[in-house]
């Protein structure tokens, strides 16, 4: 509860310091700042003028793309923008961070809501009470302690299922005859179900059914950067309209979750040539940097996210080149202005901004002087990074 | 007490995965690796061969110098040893830098033997059972409420005492008239009081008498690090003989403590040019890269700091130079050199210890295949970040 009680005082210190618009609508008009004088044909420039009219309207709960319609002109547009003058302000310069920080650890006060999901003895998951209901016909599979000991009332799985696969194999039943309708964008593959990340897997799981079950998941987000002139640029992806979750929206150039079996680095390297066409060449290279980690409750989903991330310096002339379908396109942006964008706007994917964010901090680009530095700088890891 | 427990708990976990010696007498016979090829006079090499019964016999807890004789030799002697076949396990691999964290974060058990220290409904500080004592007879500052509100019994200041002058003035009156006997090392340098880092400032306090009254005191360290031939390098100083702290053992380029009246970009500056004769042309380069932060009970003594970490790369042709008498040496010694002595030997400062792992951890040297990364990360920031 410790973990729950500092993520409800963080989350409510963001309310107060957020209470002013950060919105992509609040930005000011376009500038006459002139473009970076290095500009091959991938790098980051307006292909054609555009006004706030013409702007998205998708919001961060998009599951669809019928009302994305991000361009990287509105990108352009938005990082190119005189700032404000209370956007100087030490005070106030950090809140737009705070908000993207808020927007991946929504709900703290619908904790308890769920019951924990327990096999022996340790706390896997959280399950809502209404999802709870769906899983109480498969009795051979699930039993509902109303006394679980130390963790009250609470959901564990059926004490013939003793090994991995036995409740791997009876988990995967559940989900199929739950199927799409309670659980939406099943896609085949596993995530480990344990209570932190060196613990024993107890099972594996559809990542899909992940927030339906509370169980931690753990991924891997890559920031690819080139240093051009002594100014560091981040390769950005943009996310394929065709994408089930957060069609049209700014990405990173390398980010998967960690399924069964694979360890942080090789997934990397996998996901760089599947996602950018990185050769192992290069993308070995990739450096572990840290960890993010969030809480989110949306409805009857639970996300406790753990994002191992890579920093990979790539050399001036690598140019992206996605395989897998995933991304639209890439661009070479500046990091100050990839953090206007961050700042100003809800383009990007919410966890990815988290993940900047964190790149922000161990690069330099957010110091001291700015008011609540230590607060968002805590605020990276809301969520049980363990 | 969340924060308290997450610290016992974390506390707890480190003293099950250190038990096994990382003391500097754990090491391996003297290895044949060569040297660096990069070799000016500065960089790290032997003088002369040594063997185990030249090793330094001071403890991290050395307010004088007696017992004190490490050498670069001993240094450059770990850095260079063999690695044991345990040490190659990444299931143990990381329990070096656990033993470290462990030796800024101890006492969390004796939290009980202190009452927190109150100004205007804000906790500022913890001070000790038996330090309480010898404020009882200055009445005229201190007051002693059995039931402080949500505090219960607490030590506060006098109603009387209404400005940050008046404040700060008696307080003086009082460390002067404890004197030596009582808080060792005065100073004369004053502390801003607040409850966090954001807060207004209560009133100041003289930097030794921090840790009697569990003030919060922060800090800025920096790693000073060259690239030669796409290896880092961290330039590493040896502090002088005569500092009444830590006499002779290692440290950061440049680190101090933040006084009243100056922010942590301008006291980096500062620190550059007494410390190591780093300009301002150079110094202003310096990146803020995030915090870490540690809570140690030591006796009558809590400290409850939080460092400021920075990053300053240097050019390859820079040698520092001391100004202020505080560093008897400086060595350029390459980055996996220095994660092993932190590893394997406590001659490092402790809280240096703890940003050189954050630098380790943000720079790629550690990397999430290690058992128990994800509870280092948090480690390094147990104590109140705020």
């Amino acid at each position: 509860m410790s973990m729950l009680t500092k993520q409800h005082i963080l989350t409510k210190m963001m309310k107060i310091t957020c209470n002013f618009s950060t919105s992509f609508f609040s930005y000011k008009p376009f500038s006459s700042s002139s473009l970076l004088s290095f500009k091959p044909s991938h790098t980051f420039s307006p292909s054609s003028s555009i006004n706030n009219h013409t702007l998205p309207s998708f919001s961060t709960s998009a599951t669809n793309g019928s009302t994305c319609t991000l361009t990287w002109d509105h990108v352009f547009h938005v990082s190119q923008s005189e700032v404000g003058v209370e956007e100087h302000d030490p005070c106030s310069y950090l809140q737009g961070y705070f908000h993207k920080v808020q927007l991946c650890n929504r709900g703290s006060d619908k904790q308890s809501e769920f019951l924990p999901f327990v096999i022996e003895g340790n706390v896997v998951g959280f399950i809502h009470n209404r999802f709870v209901e769906h899983l109480r016909s498969f009795n051979d599979v699930f039993v509902f302690p109303k006394d679980g000991g130390p963790f009250g009332h609470c959901v564990s799985l059926h004490p013939l299922l003793k090994t991995a696969e036995e409740r791997t194999s009876s988990l995967g039943y559940v989900i199929e005859h739950l199927g799409e309708e309670h659980i939406p964008g099943i896609r085949n593959e596993l995530y480990p179900v344990k209570s932190s990340f060196d613990k024993p897997v107890f099972f594996s799981l559809e990542r899909a059914a992940a927030p339906y079950f509370g169980i931690k998941a753990y991924g891997v987000h890559m920031n690819g950067y080139v240093e051009i002139d002594g100014q560091k640029h981040l390769w950005i992806a943009k996310r394929s309209h065709t994408k089930s979750t957060y069609p049209g929206m700014l990405d990173h150039l390398v980010a998967g979750g960690l399924p069964h079996g694979i360890d942080c680095q090789e997934n990397v390297v996998k996901e760089c040539e599947e996602e950018a066409g990185i050769p192992r060449s290069i993308s070995i290279r990739a450096n572990a940097v840290g960890a993010v980690s969030y809480m989110d409750i949306d409805g009857d989903r639970y996300k406790r996210d753990v994002l191992f991330c890579y920093d990979l310096k790539l050399p001036e002339s690598f140019v992206p080149k996605n395989e897998d379908g995933e991304v639209e396109s890439f661009k070479l942006i500046p990091v100050k202005q990839v953090a206007e964008i961050i700042r100003k706007t809800q383009f990007f994917k919410p966890n990815c901004a988290i993940v900047i964010i964190d790149f922000l901090f161990r690069h330099g680009y957010i110091s001291p002087e700015n008011y609540g530095y230590l607060d968002l700088l805590r605020s990276l890891r809301i969520g049980d990074c363990s």
